[in-house]
């Protein structure tokens, strides 16, 4: 049995928790918080949940430490930090600091003769391998993600700091007209808003200026202005009823050429009720990874790119070459 | 550059050809065959035709000899026997011989220090990694394997041998109601009749009979019988106007539940011109990989279930984080 360890519980702690309980191999050994652990009640029966501070030194209840915390702030402390101690993996999620964020995690797993898995979860994670298989199989070819539908957290925060606003969920939503065209392998050149279009649901405070909650929205720099987005104002108890969900998912699409001009197109889908749950079984199957890694005198950080698909099941090679190749 | 023969120069020894020009750290250095050499004119200039008994005791002009030989006699015999020389590849598929084939290649090639590679493709291959990759996801949930719309070679010649046939082409084609019943998420139970159809282009000898033909085709056991077939008589021009082609593909749709029955559906799906030329370029892509491995001191037998992702890819750790992950 693989031990291991969940810090941070919230949508994501959820969802490895969730997953875990699917996995004969696995087994949940604790709980960690920065907040205060009296206050916290977990979906897993018998298993402690514990203060963050007990971490420090190490413990031997934990092959791996799964780290459920935010990109912005708190991956790119905390990985690093349990780094030294533990096996550990996280899902950083900020494309453009993955570099720095692996080089932190790979001095301090190093140091610790420990393996760091980051960004592991399905965009990075799934999507990432899947575009660097096609890109390896079909050098010369393009590849295009898309995503959605599916409700995107950071821009129904962006909508809910928007004076006025109450609560608001956003769904990002792939062009199907754009989706068609990269499926007949024809190679589009496709700006960002012949991509994808944005949909938001606002649940407004009384008395607001609906005018100028849209118009907010829909100029809002980084987040809205360079797509078609349209604003629907409901009641709070429709929001509850058809928005409460966390669906997800979108398309790697890459279609290359080969020999004289034969097209071929690769396409790995996702279409997800539950995108943290998803990605909590994503990290579940890259704990077991990890730990078997490090068994094997592996330390530093991985990413997905670097693990086997063989390690990341609970099967043998025997059972998967008898019946999985 | 690494430096990789061909041994067998059909179909698919020209698709790992056409591959290796697409791919600037690739260099094909031979192609070998056990015909006569001198009658044989290849599609790369400057390159070497040579007899295959030229590759005895090993030559240091070849990294990686890529075996395109048929599943049934020439693989089981010849990957384990050029293993104990060079690292070798293969797309070995006879799925019930895999264990066997797996254990041969691995004795050889740990004997010889060697990486052995065999049945890299795209089924198996590339399914096989998505089947894996989804059942270690997702492990409460359901894998379907559909095929086609593309010409079974296996199928076509199987027909030709029929008294009165002269040519004769078969598509498998995946019938579109399981495929909507599979990506619903339903997990239906499917018998072989409901996933697929099978449709046969057919040249008859001059006054052959044709209803006996066709009755030969749609009740041959193991092949036919257990689908729903559709026979077509064209004639010699319209065989090679419209069915020169060697096009196939297939999805792997997984679907599977998580926590309080979200459901999640994964689908890694290939449209392909050519065959030959895909399959090809998911050799060479291997062919890396396997040059790699046996570098950094991996020897023995390997399927693609067994290389991680990176390994395939020209393109650098650093790179792949920054603009793939």
């Amino acid at each position: 049995m693989i031990k291991i360890a969940i810090l941070g519980y919230g949508n994501l702690g959820r969802g490895v928790e969730a997953a875990i309980k699917q996995n004969d191999d696995l087994v949940l050994t604790g709980v960690y918080t920065r907040r205060d652990p009296s206050g916290l009640k977990i979906n897993t029966e018998g298993v402690a949940v514990r203060a963050a501070s007990e971490l420090e030194n190490g413990r031997d209840d934990i092959d791996v430490l799964v780290i459920c915390g935010g990109s912005a702030t708190d991956l790119p402390e905390m990985t690093p930090y349990y780094a030294r101690w533990y096996n550990v993996l996280d899902s950083f999620d900020t494309h453009a600091n993955i570099p720095t964020h692996f080089a932190n995690v790979d001095k301090a797993a190093k140091d610790g003769g420990k393996v760091g898995v980051i960004s592991a979860g399905w965009d990075p994670g799934m999507f990432s391998v899947n575009r660097v298989y096609a890109d390896a199989i079909l050098p010369c070819g393009q590849a295009y993600t898309f995503w959605g539908k599916g409700v995107s957290q950071g821009h129904s925060d962006a909508v809910r700091r928007i004076d006025g606003v109450k609560d608001a969920r956003q769904y990002t939503i792939p062009v199907d007209k754009a989706l068609d065209a990269v499926r007949s392998g024809a190679n589009p050149a496709l700006t960002t808003r012949e991509k994808h279009t944005r949909e938001v649901f606002v649940v407004a405070e009384e008395g607001a200026d609906r005018a100028a909650i849209e118009n907010a929205i829909v100029t809002m720099p980084n987040y809205f202005s360079d797509y078609d987005t349209t604003a629907h104002f409901i009641t709070e108890e429709e929001m509850k009823r058809d928005h409460s969900g966390l669906p997800h998912g979108g398309s790697v699409i890459h279609s290359g050429t080969t020999g004289e001009g034969n097209k071929h197109v690769i396409e790995y889908s996702l279409k997800l009720d539950s995108n943290p749950e998803f990605t909590g079984s994503v990290l579940a199957a890259c704990a077991r990874a990890a730990y078997r890694m490090n068994k094997e005198g592996v330390t530093g950080a991985k990413t997905i790119l670097d693990i086997a698909p063989a390690y990341l099941s609970a099967k043998s090679g025997d059972e998967l070459r008898a019946h999985y190749l």
